[in-house]
């Protein structure tokens, strides 16, 4: 036929089962974040092509979908031989903030709390739990060089993730918090140029992949010296006690880093339910390279995954604006939650209302219809979902699917 | 800077106040919808480019957003001279759904309800009220070849915009209807050929536009005779009496036509509230050129445009199923409603929680700090919304912004 079923590749059709819990998840989200203040916000799906490919985004600028120039500016891009893309598809919803931000901040609250829900693309290999299309959901607080946002985002997840994960009696999470400027300090420390830092980091994420030796035979195949990589290495050796990372370590730091966030880790805990640990830890390093202070975590009990992530980075938006505008965020992994959901036993789908159906005949009066559609009006009044549809030849079929989709009332209407 | 702060031309940032107004609308609509027992469904932002080009969207088709294929395929692409795009983005939702539905039937109910909401893309002239990206929001009906489905639809989408409109004050709508095979009867009446009919809708659905005598001029130069064209729009001189049509047109119609029409008219003038009215429309015509049978779009009494269109395109999904499934749908005009609601007072600002700001000074304690982040959590569980802040150093400024976004009570926290 020429057609093509399947879904572009890497990418999905959610079906209504899919839906009641992402639906679900996303009412839990908005409900959360509005209550501590976050307003929602929304950016366009396509991005100018000179923003997505500004060294913003890391290795995303990789894996972005482009998209043609069209009519005269095609035919004259293909003459010229220049670039055939005048944007693209979004690769995270930060780039859009910041530009979202320093086009709008006039016109918003200082600080500015915003929410953002919206689907991401990457032409990535794909693999399980990873998608070319996904969604993401991330809070930003604009404007506020102040620990006070780190202490809202955390807060403000946690206790998101605490009603997400209610509905299947999952209430054991764990907040990571490390600082970039102590990920520097330890490079410094061991030996390390400043300039290369970087490349130390990108090694030192990998470290729950590739382990403590993976990581160290990477780092000398990248030039380090042994002496320094094991240096480094040490550091990793014992507790990962916040008092002890803030003596080794306090000559090579600006003051206050520690004190920063010795306090952001003190008030989250006296906010947030004891089922959520927060623990300073000195191996976060998050992927992307605009981080420039706080990073954080959250992990799952008993899975071995992050479920949030975020940061601050106070030189991004500058980077659009000309102005420079701290700023700190906290996105939650949001198709990784419904994975996990999807998988366990959860009440998302146990609907308050009563589902009631009618099965009409074929030839049945239409003033009978009538009566159903009448009938059907008054008790949607009432707050039942109601249903009407012709009746299939294979009625008992037709009923099995209905109870499966939670209509506990099957009405047939059969002509006289 | 190199950086480009508006957004791509033709599509949109939402602001906070915006998009309180968008989701209110969506949560209306997705409310209304299930109580009729529509499911959500979702599909991908990307379709492939055979089907977003294989006819079925008609000039839609020429405003398709292409995707460039990436690395060595693109580059055998540009050796070859072959097309560049492997896919696109959708410029409706309704052949995303009919792929989905080839893909999906097994395991949906019989027949399917579905409500799919998303953005869509064209690559229009951007003018006043007309983007590059829009949402839609769709009902349809698949498996039903009854009037039931015309019923439902018909129902559900006139009360869904009785909801909306509810908040500022609107109650006064027309459903418009008409049917694909009365507009061919009407073109055979007048001798105009079979083969002919689709460049006549073309013409006639420019009526409100261009005017009758427009419609003439265009027919006649477009070769039809003026004889023809007279007598056809002879039909449109009276009254728009559904018994005369019927007496009128009945030898070049199939059986059952108008007698099907009647009876969605009467029962869904039975069901739905008196302020709406429901209209026989001989005008109407429908852009696309997939609709087969009942047509209907549904007007704002008092604004000269439709908010709501849809019909019934039986043959759509046996093009990519190879199996003839009769179809139905409705679609909300999303961006035309708030557009109207933007300009009205509306009520739907009007928060009923209670929003709490705490600015805190700089230098206060970690200790007053965390008092107040405590008690930012008891405000939270007791319904209100909490927003924690560093003041600024122009709090009167900032307060003013916070109540413009509701904060009705702000708390300045001193150092001591």
């Amino acid at each position: 036929m020429g057609f093509i079923k399947t879904p572009v590749k890497g990418t999905n059709d959610f079906l209504p089962a899919q839906m009641r819990i992402r639906q679900k998840v996303l009412e839990i989200i908005r409900a959360n974040y509005a209550s501590y203040g976050f307003s929602e916000i929304e950016t366009p799906t396509m991005e100018h092509i000179e923003n997505l490919t500004s060294n913003q985004g890391g290795e995303n600028e990789k894996l972005i979908f482009k998209i043609m120039k069209r009519g005269a500016e095609l035919e004259r891009a293909i003459a010229g031989g220049k670039d055939f893309a005048d944007s693209g598809l979004r690769y995270d919803l930060t780039l859009p903030l910041s530009r979202f931000y320093a086009a709008n901040a006039d016109n918003l609250t200082a600080p500015f709390k915003a929410l953002q829900i919206g689907s991401v693309y990457r032409a990535d290999r794909p693999q399980k739990g990873r998608f070319r299309q996904f969604m993401q959901c991330d809070i930003d607080i604009l404007g506020d060089p102040s620990f006070i946002s780190e202490i809202e985002l955390i807060s403000a997840t946690s206790n998101t993730l605490l009603d997400i994960f209610s509905h299947c009696g999952i209430n054991e999470f764990t907040v990571h918090i490390n600082d970039r400027r102590i990920l520097a300090a330890m490079a410094a420390y061991s030996g390390i140029d400043a300039d290369k830092t970087e490349s130390v980091f990108i090694t030192l994420d990998k470290m729950d992949k590739i382990g403590k030796d993976g990581v160290k035979n990477e780092l000398i195949a990248d030039g380090f010296s042994e002496a320094s990589v094991e240096k480094y290495l040490s550091l990793f050796a014992g507790e990962s006690d916040i008092n002890a990372f803030a003596d080794t370590l306090s000559e090579f730091l600006p003051a206050g880093v520690f004190e920063n966030l010795s306090a952001i880790m003190k008030i989250v805990r006296g906010e947030i339910p004891a089922s959520v640990k927060i623990v300073f830890d000195p191996t976060l390093v998050r992927g992307m390279g605009y981080y420039t202070g706080t990073i954080f975590e959250i992990t799952i009990d008993n899975y071995n995954f992050s479920i949030a992530g975020g940061g601050r980075y106070d030189e991004m938006i500058g980077k659009f604006s000309g102005q420079k505008v701290p700023a700190c965020g906290f996105s939650i992994g949001f198709e990784r939650i419904i994975t996990i959901l999807s998988d366990l036993e959860t009440d998302f789908d146990k609907d308050s209302k009563k589902k009631i159906a009618f099965l009409i005949e074929n030839g049945v009066s239409e003033e009978k219809i009538s009566e159903v559609f009448k009938k059907a009006v008054l008790l949607r009044k009432d707050g039942n979902t109601v249903s009407v549809q012709p009746m299939k030849k294979n009625a008992k079929h037709q009923i099995d699917k209905l109870m499966a989709e939670g209509f506990g009332e099957v009405n047939k209407i059969y002509k006289d």
